[in-house]
């Protein structure tokens, strides 16, 4: 048995509270292990009751290219927990695992109360706490400059006319404001979406809004603060929940404080609300507007506008935590998704969480980060962030073929096994969004292969986001490209993607609680003819996936209610799918 | 190569900021890796600069039994890191390790943003910080009932005459106090400590104060806050630090607090202070005064009397946290160390923390924890845990013969892979106190066996604790055995073993530095001859350490200075050492 591939770290997504009382136990073992079993009991019964000697078994959960994952649900009757697992190789061996390494199973071993792995109490304070609403959210992406112009009023200086590139540039303004989404929310709501997350709507110099002048206020060119008032307590009305996006990392160059350094250097009263090496402050230009090759102080990236803020300093917490806490009390934001939430220090988070929480504790906190994300998401800072990881294998795999059938499904078990069951349910899984080209023109424009991606997307554990204008089939590539004005003319928009798009959120919505609770089963991985079935099943409701990856037609044969489809062709009982199609349908029971 | 042994964990022992803006990298991989080599560089130039074709090898840092550990020191110019590994197995293979698993090393993964490990931004405000002082410390623990009586007056009704039993028993009171510790100060500034860790001192039941009535107050039978106030000042008038003892997982049943809640029950304003099934709170006796078979509130493992606080209740909070800040502004306490440490939430400790690091920068948050504790030594909770993990292993080979040289460096190496470089320095080493036999009871009365553990304990990573009264060889077996009146009387102290302390213990502060900020080669291993070489370096200064631990008389060559020895002897250039002998020399340079 391959002994040094065995892990399990106490109090991590390995060993955590799932629900009130309701522990999840987590082993990885290489793919040599036939089975795993749990010696558990409260830690002072060890010797009265000997609990090592009954043992239970854990299912094998998800497996990797290199690791199997087995998992198992426990309680305890104190609230305490001593356990340690008992291995056994497919090659017959036998070893007990336990938090002191791996030894023989003797009882000498096993009656040593130290050497068990502890969950010391299970404490509902620190349970990583996931609100429900988010799993039963389909969330819609907008970039607020390019959605509609309502308000023809307030268009800055220099706005072009509505659509009238065919490719945006980096500094083009459009006139899209927040009227324009309220203008649009029954549009929204025919598509059936419940959750809008909107890029930054505070007062900035940029179409974009990342770098931010004032946080109190919205930006002239969007709107006001009662226009915002207005637009929250009308998605409300109509069941959607909103996000905003706001970006603590840096402050734009334009803002008050930043221009407070620039002009009074080491006597501004801002100058510990930045990371600044020496003063006055300054940089060289590039032919790059967003690269300096000299400056002395800390930004984002190597942008000379964007000054990264100094969020060890308590003035600055202060001040951000204001901005939280403002935006909830004010306006009764649902969410805030944070911006280039990585670089900023957990300390910060922490206490954003609390502020955040204790005003509203369904809230929801989304973080922006690329990479795995378990520092964040431990259960007092993010509830969960962006799934790039999920959008790099689904892509990697359906569109670009980069990886291969086992190498996607490997990826995606992967991500699973990083986090506790309740923050994959918080993941927000998206195919692209406003910092990646879009979906369609990643497919090269193939309607049938998006689509595909984005029913199985829908299928995954995390709640989806559609990034405004794909649900009528807009493309785009990397940004500014991927922020395009928003096509309202009914003869440019496609009725065909709409229409599966409409489908697949109602199919999303009525299975929100399977979706995210449910159990995942890759039935079928066919590298050879591109088969994948995923089975996804909840308190006794079993959905089929089947998808036809590769290049000819397969055969399924099946008996349920068919939910959605593409390419597939039924007679009797058997299905048909060609190459790009699929089916979903919820098995008869 | 074993790839499934892999593995690598951002933001945590694995990769963590040392000093500021100085990161440590850490790769576990199994026994079957020739070579490991960082490729590192900013995020953000990536694609401009290729830092992935210039890669750095990282030093084979520790082994156990399964694993080797592999460990580099980088920095960073902008403070921003990606980062991943080249690991090349003694089969020639070589492979690309990074946050999405394991890859073929080819351009297109590499130049993969997202697909490598990262520290976002070098953040000093969440970098664990390591008081410096806590490194230089050698601790001596009181058990306050049973160091001196100093003060006959507060002496308890019932008090027996000091040492009068030879075996004390569990309700015993011998009259021991703080005035007893301050009339011994002497004592202890010759014996060279400069640490008192004091079990706790507040007003409580028992005689070993786990109980707590008040913690606003010193025990009545240990004297007064003035008495205590006046041992603070005359601690730190001779350079010794001071730790108290709290439990915060429960209160004792005699608090007013929870006899409130008895004579109330739910009316009780003290009811949420408590975790209480249902009322009245009740329980059924048994034989055991520690074991109820039955009742409807948890507590401290089965005893009735010690009622499991709530610390999730912000009452109970703020009163605990009133407690801690109250000891370190009015007495300028040291320290806290915090007992049942695991079963109390995250939550609250990270309170207390920010409290006790407010009032002063340079605390020491000491846990009782027994087992694995990584979650609570993030750097946001304690400073350090009792290291019963090394407790275990030395005396499970020094002492018991339980487990094998192997396995004990083995055990060691383990522990030091589980934690930063700075949290093990923070590590309090014992190889006794008041919850376990005494070590010389413990080595069956053989002084030299002891020795020899103590001076391995000594050469470890970590600050020593020296329980009171192994200097003078006193012995017991479990407590309350191990809890006899300290012995005073000069003809029955044992003055060889004081000497070798005091040798130990000055040795021990010379080479503070050393020890604790040394690498650590365990130069031989002999399982057969029982012949240990361990050598420690710092800043070209290098300790060797040589223990004899088989049967035989083993003979050593050496040039330097000794340091410490026992049952040697030598003859020019070569040392013969006898069974249980050691020498400890620093090398000439």
């Amino acid at each position: 048995m391959n002994q040094a591939a065995i892990y399990h770290r106490p109090e991590s997504e390995f060993a955590y509270l799932y629900k009130k009382n309701l522990m999840h136990i987590r082993l990885q073992t290489g793919k040599d292990v036939a089975e795993v079993c749990l010696l558990h009991g409260d830690p002072y019964e060890l010797e009265t009751k000997r609990w090592f000697k009954k043992s239970i078994s854990l299912d094998k959960w998800l497996s990797t290219e290199s690791h199997d994952f087995w998992q198992i649900e426990v309680t305890a009757p104190y609230k305490r927990l001593s356990y340690g697992f008992l291995v056994k190789g497919i090659d017959g061996s036998e070893i007990l695992y336990n938090d002191q390494g791996i030894f023989s199973v003797e009882e000498k071993y096993l009656l040593e109360g130290n050497m068990y792995f502890r969950m010391p109490y299970f404490q509902e304070i620190d349970r990583f706490k996931a609100p429900d609403w988010v799993k039963e959210t389909v969330w819609y992406q907008i970039f607020p400059e390019r959605f509609a112009n309502g308000d023809l009023q307030n268009d800055p200086v220099g706005t072009l006319k509505w659509g009238s590139k065919e490719h945006p540039d980096r500094t083009d303004f459009y006139g899209g404001d927040l009227q324009g989404v309220t203008d649009h929310l029954d549009y929204l709501v025919d598509l059936g979406i419940n959750g809008i997350y909107f890029c930054p709507i505070f007062t900035a110099h940029s179409n974009h809004k990342y770098d931010t002048i004032d946080y109190f206020q919205i930006d002239p060119a969007f709107g006001d603060t009662e226009t915002f008032k207005e637009l929250v307590a009308a998605c409300h009305q109509r069941g959607i929940r909103v996000m905003l996006d706001a970006v603590f990392n840096h402050l734009g160059d334009q803002s008050p404080q930043w221009q407070d350094v620039v002009k009074n250097g080491e006597h501004s009263r801002y100058k510990d609300w930045f990371m600044i090496d020496s003063f006055p402050v300054s940089y060289t230009e590039t032919n790059d507007f967003e690269f300096a090759s000299e400056k002395n102080y800390d930004t984002f990236a190597f942008t000379p506008h964007m000054s990264k803020l100094n969020t060890a300093n308590p003035e600055v917490q202060d001040f951000i935590l204001e901005v939280a806490s403002y935006w909830i009390k004010e306006f009764e934001i649902d969410a805030w998704r944070l911006d280039v939430a990585n670089e900023v220090d957990h300390h910060l988070w922490k206490k954003f969480h609390e502020v955040c929480f204790n005003l509203n504790p369904d809230f929801y906190l989304l973080g922006e980060i690329w990479h795995s994300a378990q520092s964040w998401l431990q259960g007092d800072e993010f509830t969960g962030v962006m799934n790039y990881a999920f959008t790099d294998a689904i892509i990697g795999y359906f569109l670009d073929k980069k990886i291969s059938l086992t190498q996607m499904v490997s990826k995606l078990n992967r991500q699973l096994t990083m986090y506790r069951k309740q923050t994959s349910q918080m993941m927000m899984n998206v195919l692209d969004s406003h910092d990646t080209p879009r979906i369609l023109t990643v497919a090269n424009g193939d309607k049938a292969l998006m689509r595909q991606a984005e029913a199985f997307t829908y299928l995954q554990t995390g709640s989806p986001c559609l990034y405004y204008g794909d649900e009528i089939a807009m493309t785009g590539e990397m940004d500014p490209d991927c922020r395009k004005c928003m096509v309202w003319e009914k003869e440019k928009q496609d009725f065909a993607m709409l229409a599966f798009f409409k489908e697949l959120i109602i199919f999303r919505k009525k299975y929100a609680t399977l979706l995210s609770e449910g159990s995942i089963v890759w039935e079928k991985i066919d590298k050879v003819s591109g088969e994948l079935i995923l089975v996804r099943e909840f308190a006794g409701v079993e959905l089929q996936a089947v998808f036809n990856t590769g290049e000819n037609e397969l055969t399924h044969q099946f008996s349920g209610e068919v939910l959605l489809q593409q390419l597939t062709k039924k007679s009797k009982d058997c299905l048909s799918i060609a190459a790009k199609g699929f089916v979903i349908y919820q098995k008869e029971s």
